[in-house]
């Protein structure tokens, strides 16, 4: 038999089967309210049925298609169920699929302008959309000192935001001596674990995160802050990042960003600002307090990759000042330099980021916003926010539930008045049972479910059916009486 | 009018413009090869034409795809034309681009094994193909005490990989404490500006990497490493980690690992190897030479993205010990507990990486190992190192050009003999023509084309025009004389 010549699928190919995966996807999106929210599967079940050693002849690419049916779904919790209602959301939309798929069919690798001009220019464009799509302070735009980029995540975004603060507050010499063992960093009891996450990446160190207490709403009291740092700096310590939330991941906590804002200008502190869910709801004007004080912010974040229709990953960054960003990251390599850069008119995000290589992720976003147009996205976000507020009464009125913190947007934190045991179970079972999901969080000591209501195709019904899901089988659970079911392990 | 019900894509359209958005790929695969390579737009020409709002009202996805073909591709440079040759390749596949499709269908967010179960048992079966499939230390496999894991990019690789390190060498006490300032790596001046840029991220400083000089191959020279960690323990410091690259950007030297390994291993230094582009060579036995002492490599890093057909962004990376990564980069607030995790039976990246987020990116692995076989892969491999053979035999054979580096694989680094000056604007004419794409170095003080074989679709015809415009080029660059053209800015 010839040797063939080559083995690359060719553009026929990929057009047939690109069509059956198109098809897929499509049929998925009809379906999936069907399916069990969460995996019916135990730890290994997937890598078991999974030959050992990769093949040595190519395999035809229906065998792909079909052992991705029949090995790897089994094995998906389904976020982009409607049943879905766990952690904060990662929803998509169609345009952003479309989008990603035109960003890998390109292939480019956008690290400097020169390597694709549009990926940079159509990014730059489209975060200077969101900034007023979401009435940010004006300043985060590129036409000023600063300016928005892409990252994978709010974790990343961070991490960025806090290697900035660190080399301003030492005059751009961490970099070059070593972290400055004496530098301080501040967020609420309540902040995301990316924080203290970053706090150890960039070198501070935990014991130098100071978690500031919070208030019955669970947003960081600014008075222990200022008091915190008060006595930092009393030590010697020097004081150089604050990490506030807008929309904690716990509760839906909101820091108090007018008030702590001062704080921070006051001590020259850089205030970064997470809003990686919460941050879409201000598409719309009435939901647009949660970014009050948001000017005294050095740099903000949200994913549209959680609540704006747009497939992970994509978290928007914002900076003021986008100097103090590109001086803390930027490298020149001899194999990078060329004409454009160097002319100083353009920008190379792999300067505003942790890796060096990005792909085309502008492509999804600006898909996504032209397709729903602010009004739509205003739309679905008013709608998620209705229902979660529907849910969150119908757990006011019930004789059995309470809520567990307030409830200012799309997160419901509530619990069975049966104590912490009783509600673990509830959790377990409802997961379970694969009609829908939802996780849990500690809030005052608490066991406390969360169900947040943000993912694409989440309607009415479904939030409905959350509910009697949950009465019903808390009903069956007191019905078992507390040794029926044994106790729950966590 | 009355308002919609709701504003999303139905499964319907996504299913037509799915088709369409296809069917643009595969054209686009027939035709990149026409296109000019490198996008003929100045700075600012794309943003120009954007507008500058967001659109109030969404839009037909038809009018998105015409914006995307008249005001983006123009601003295209084309990564997976056959005639790019420019910096190390970042190539793509149909069966890679139907696994990103199908991961951005499903939209599942991998960060726990409880989050979708298949995402993470995927991942570590198909990356323990690739320890087989590349003959890489059994140790790197899942089943002893290490694994693999995919990253974004080598750089995120190598930060977690010195991250690693600093904390093993501080008994894990920098991630609490702060980074300690004593701590020391080392690299060679060829090693890729990742390295200093995590050894600025991690806290180290830049003053203490140290930057071991090469030999005539452009590797790394163990007697220097030895003498400088020597030098740096008596005066009181702690090495702790040095990168060696098997590939190096500039020039694909090699670091003799077999003679780094036992420096790292007397002294207890954590040995990270950076494979990005040159690590799927090892997919042939004849080249498994590059990997020879990477038994003694506590992490090793290589690009699927890069040379292995597998589109951005899809770094693969080992670690020996994997309790050692975990116990770096691991965090656990309630929200994210989970029986499965909590079970120790499951393996959660979020603890193998930066981000917490993760989207399904070993699908797209998985289906390139399967549609081309290690068969396939092999051929394709062989086939861009004996074009890149073929190539530096014809500047061998010319009396006009020279190679500047050894060639060990699919990298050339030459340089017309008229000098730096003439090289310079040969370089900007043969980019500016769109017939081809190269990028730069420097090797030796002496400015340096670098062509490198990788992509996709180039063969032979490619190779052998892109020998003939250069050639072509040059002669008229001579015959212009020295002045004729002015001096070629940098």
């Amino acid at each position: 038999m010839a040797q063939p010549t080559h083995y690359h699928m060719s553009p026929e190919e990929f057009r047939v089967w690109g069509h059956a995966v198109v098809d897929w996807i499509a049929a998925y999106q009809r379906r999936v309210d069907s399916l069990p929210v969460t995996a019916q599967v135990e730890p290994g079940r997937i890598l078991a049925r999974l030959p050992r050693t990769a093949p040595e002849r190519g395999e035809p690419f229906r065998a792909l298609l079909e052992d991705f049916e029949n090995l790897i779904l089994p094995g998906i919790t389904h976020w982009q169920s409607p049943h879905f209602f766990g952690y904060f959301p990662a929803n998509n939309s169609g345009p952003s699929i479309l989008g990603e798929m035109l960003a890998a069919g390109l292939g480019v690798q956008g690290m400097l302008w020169a390597t694709s001009p549009a990926c940079t220019e159509l990014e730059t464009r489209v975060l200077d959309w969101l900034v007023e799509l979401l009435g940010l302070p004006a300043h985060f735009a590129s036409g000023g000192t600063g300016g928005g980029v892409i990252q994978d995540s709010a974790s990343s975004a961070a991490l960025c935001a806090l290697l900035a603060a660190r080399e301003r507050a030492t005059g751009f010499q961490s970099n070059e001596q070593g972290c400055d063992g004496n530098l301080v960093a501040y967020a609420s009891t309540q902040a995301h674990s990316s924080i203290e996450k970053a706090v150890k990446i960039a070198g501070l160190g935990r014991r130098n995160l100071r978690l500031i207490e919070v208030d019955e709403r669970f947003a960081l009291r600014p008075d222990r802050l200022a008091g915190q740092i008060e006595r930092d700096l009393a030590e010697g310590r020097k004081p150089c990042f604050v990490a506030a939330t807008v929309g904690t991941t716990s509760s839906n906590g909101f820091d108090p960003l007018a008030r702590i804002g001062p704080i921070c200008r006051q001590h020259g502190l850089w205030l970064h600002v997470d809003g990686a869910m919460s941050g879409t709801a201000a598409v719309c004007p009435e939901f647009r307090w949660i970014h009050a004080g948001l000017e005294f912010a050095d740099s903000y974040c949200f994913n549209p990759h959680k609540w704006m229709f747009t497939n992970f990953d994509c978290d928007c960054f914002f900076v003021a000042d986008r100097q103090a960003l590109i001086r803390t990251l930027s490298i020149l390599p001899e194999y990078l330099r060329n004409q454009a850069s160097e002319s100083g008119r353009v920008i190379d995000y792999r300067d505003w980021q942790i890796p060096l290589g990005r792909r085309f992720r502008a492509l999804k976003l600006w898909f996504v916003i032209r397709h729903y147009g602010a009004e739509g996205l205003r739309h679905h976000i008013r709608r998620h926010v209705e229902l979660a507020q529907r849910f969150a009464a119908w757990i006011r009125e019930s004789p059995d539930f309470l809520l567990l913190a307030p409830v200012p947007l799309n997160l419901v934190c509530f619990a069975h008045k049966a104590g912490d045991e009783f509600n673990r179970r509830l959790l377990d079972r409802v997961n379970r049972s694969g009609a829908m999901f939802l996780t849990h969080t500690l809030l005052n000591g608490r066991y406390t479910l969360r169900l947040c209501v943000g993912q694409t195709q989440t309607d009415e019904e479904h939030v409905a059916r959350a509910w009697d899901t949950l009465r019903q089988t808390a009903a069956s659970l007191a019905a078992e009486g507390p040794t029926a079911a044994g106790p729950a392990t966590k």
